[in-house]
C-alpha cells in the first residue's frame, strides 16, 4: 500500500492541505478559509471535515503515516501556535493536543518557514545538502536553518527569526514591536514601503504613482520590475542590498552550502537573486567567499507549503531513529 | 586507570597544553612559544618534546584517550589550520596529518572559540544546556554556537564567525579585508580603537591621554573602567551596545538558552555583562524576551583554552556514537 502523509499549511487567509506520497506526488489537495473562524474549535471541525471528504475521494489504496503542520509561530517542541499576529486565535493554541481529537495519527508541527526548509530538503533543491537556509519572502520574512541535516529549533522551539534581525534600529516600525527589522525591508510589505519611499524621493515617471498604498501589491511591483519600470527595479535593488547584507550575517553563523529564496518576492527571479548575490558577496566573511550559493527554491511553482508540511512527516516521524519525534507524536 | 585527554591550545604567541581528566582536573600543563617557529615542522618537534617531557613527570598511572586541539581558523572536518592571520604558517596547514606522526592517538581539531564552547559544556556553565553560544572577546571576537547539543560547523567546518558579521559596512577596517565587522568594535583591539575615538571626540580628563596607541592595552582599559574612569566606562558602554545588538541578531538565528562571554574584555564583569544585557534585550525579537541569559563564562579563571581543547576529546571522540568523529581521528 502506498505510504502517504497529510500536509497542512495554516495561513492567515487560507489553510491548505494535501495527501502526499514520499516522492512528492499529491494524491489529493484542498483548502478552507482560515480567517472566518474566530475561535479554534470550529476551524478544526471544518478542517477535519474537508480533509476527510478529500480522503474519501482518493480511489487508490493508501496508508497515512502522519500529519505535518506548518503554521505561523509554530512551536515544534510543544506542538503549539504561539501569539501568531496574523491569526484570529490569540495567545498559545495547543494545536496538536486539540487536533489529535480529530485524527488518531502522529502529528508534527513547526513554523511555516521551517516546513519550507524541510520541503526543500525532501523534495527540492537541498536533497543532497546538510547545511542550508531557506528564506521565505512573503508578507513577512521567515527562515528555516538546517545544520547537520536538521532544523535549528533552539532551546524553546522558536529559532529561525531572521526576519527580526536588526537592519536600522531606528528604522521602519515592525509588527513585532521593534523598529528596523529585516522583514520591514525584505518582504512583500517591505518592498511596498520602499516603493513609496522612492516615489517620495524621486521625480521619475512611473505608473506606480497611480496606486494607493492599500491597492499596491508586491505582485504588481514584481510585474513592473520584470517589465523594466525604474522605480520597481530600484525598489528591488534596495531590498536585495539589505537582504544580502543580513544573509551574509546569517552565513557567518551557520556557514551554509546554499541559501534558497522562496515566496512572492522570489518570483522576480534573476532580478532579486543576482542583486542579492552581489550584496551578499560584498558583505560576506572573505573565508566563505565563492563557497555559498544563493538560489531560487526548487519548489517555487509547486504547492510548496503543503509539500513542506507533509515532508515534516518523512523527516521527523518516519525517520524517528535519527530525528527526534516530539512528545505529541509519540504519545498517540 | 585514570582516563585523560591532552588539550592543546595554539595561540599566536604561546601554545599551551595540558593533560586533563574527565572531571577537568589538570594532571600536567605547560607551554611553548609559537611565534619563534617560522615553519610548522620545528614547531611540531618542539611541541611533542614538551608534551612528552610533561607526560614523563606525571607519577599517577593514566591512559590517554585522544588529543584535542583548538587553533585559530581550525577546520574541524579537515583537521587543518586555514589561513590563520596571527600564525606564521601561511596557507592551509594539514595539522592533524602532520601531528599524527608524533602521537599515535585519535585527534580532533577545531577553532579556539569552538573549543571554548565545548569546554563550557563539559566543564563550565553550559553542562545542562543543549543550545547556547560562547563568545570569546580576545584580540579578535570568536564564537562557538551549540544547537541540539552539538557545535554548528557548517558545510565547510568553518561556521561561527560572529566576529565578522556587519555592524557598519563603511566602518572600521578589519583584518579580514572588510570594514565594520563586529570584532573591530567588540574585542580587545576594538575597545582600544573606541577609547582613541572618544579621546578625539571629548575633552574629558583621563589618565588614558598619556598612552600611545601602541602602549595602551585592553587590560589597562578594563582596570580603568573598574576604577571608574569616565572614558573607559564610555568605551565599555559603546562596545556593549554594539555587542548586544549583534548578539540579538545571532539569538534570532539559534534561539539559545544562554550566551556566555569569555576572554579579556569579559574580565570587566558586570560592567560589560549588564550593559550588553540592556542592549541585547532592547534589540531582541520580543518573542524571545526574558528567555535568554547573558552570563560570564564559568571557565574565566581557569586554563580554559586547554580545558576546552581537552573537552573536545570527551565530546567528539569518547562519545563517537552520538557525535561524529572526524576522518582523521578514525583513521588512526
Amino acid at each position: 500500500m502506498r505510504e502517504t502523509a497529510i500536509g497542512i499549511d495554516i495561513g492567515g487567509t487560507f489553510t491548505k492541505f494535501g495527501l502526499v506520497d514520499v516522492e512528492g506526488n499529491v494524491l489529493m489537495e484542498g483548502s478552507i478559509p482560515t480567517y472566518i473562524h474566530e475561535t479554534i474549535e470550529p476551524f478544526l471541525v471544518a478542517l477535519s471535515q474537508a480533509i476527510n471528504k478529500g480522503l474519501d475521494e482518493v480511489t487508490d489504496p493508501f496508508e497515512i503515516i502522519g500529519i505535518g503542520i506548518g503554521a505561523p509561530n509554530g512551536n515544534y517542541y510543544k506542538g503549539t501556535i504561539e501569539h501568531a499576529p496574523n491569526l484570529n486565535w490569540k495567545g498559545i493554541v495547543p494545536f496538536i493536543d486539540l487536533f489529535s481529537k480529530y485524527f488518531d495519527l502522529p502529528m508534527v508541527l513547526t513554523n511555516d518557514a521551517n516546513a519550507a526548509a524541510i520541503g526543500e530538503k525532501v523534495f527540492g533543491g537541498a536533497k543532497d545538502m546538510n547545511d542550508f537556509i531557506v528564506v521565505t519572502l512573503g508578507t513577512g520574512l521567515g527562515s528555516g536553518l538546517v545544520t547537520r541535516g536538521k532544523l535549528i529549533y533552539g532551546h524553546d522551539g522558536l529559532a529561525g527569526e531572521l526576519g527580526h534581525t536588526n537592519v536600522y534600529p531606528d528604522g521602519r516600525e515592525c509588527n513585532c514591536g521593534k523598529r528596523g527589522c529585516l522583514e520591514t525591508y525584505a518582504s512583500a510589505s517591505g518592498i511596498k514601503r520602499t516603493v513609496f519611499k522612492l516615489l517620495a524621493t524621486n521625480n521619475v515617471a512611473t505608473p506606480l504613482r497611480s496606486y494607493t498604498y492599500e491597492s499596491l501589491t508586491a505582485k504588481k511591483i514584481t510585474e513592473m520590475a520584470l517589465a523594466g519600470d525604474p522605480i520597481a527595479l530600484e525598489a528591488y535593488d534596495y531590498t536585495s542590498d539589505i537582504l544580502g547584507l543580513k544573509l551574509a550575517d546569517a552565513a557567518a553563523v551557520t556557514s551554509p552550502e546554499a541559501i534558497f529564496l522562496f515566496g512572492g518576492l522570489a518570483k522576480a527571479g534573476d532580478i532579486i537573486v543576482e542583486a542579492t548575490k552581489k550584496s551578499f558577496n560584498e558583505y560576506l566573511y572573505p573565508g566563505y567567499k565563492g563557497k555559498i550559493k544563493i538560489k531560487l527554491s526548487k519548489l517555487m511553482d509547486k504547492n510548496a507549503a503543503v509539500l513542506g508540511a507533509s515532508a515534516l512527516v518523512w523527516s521527523e516521524i518516519a525517520n524517528s531513529d535519527v530525528i527526534r519525534v516530539p512528545q505529541q507524536a509519540r504519545a498517540i
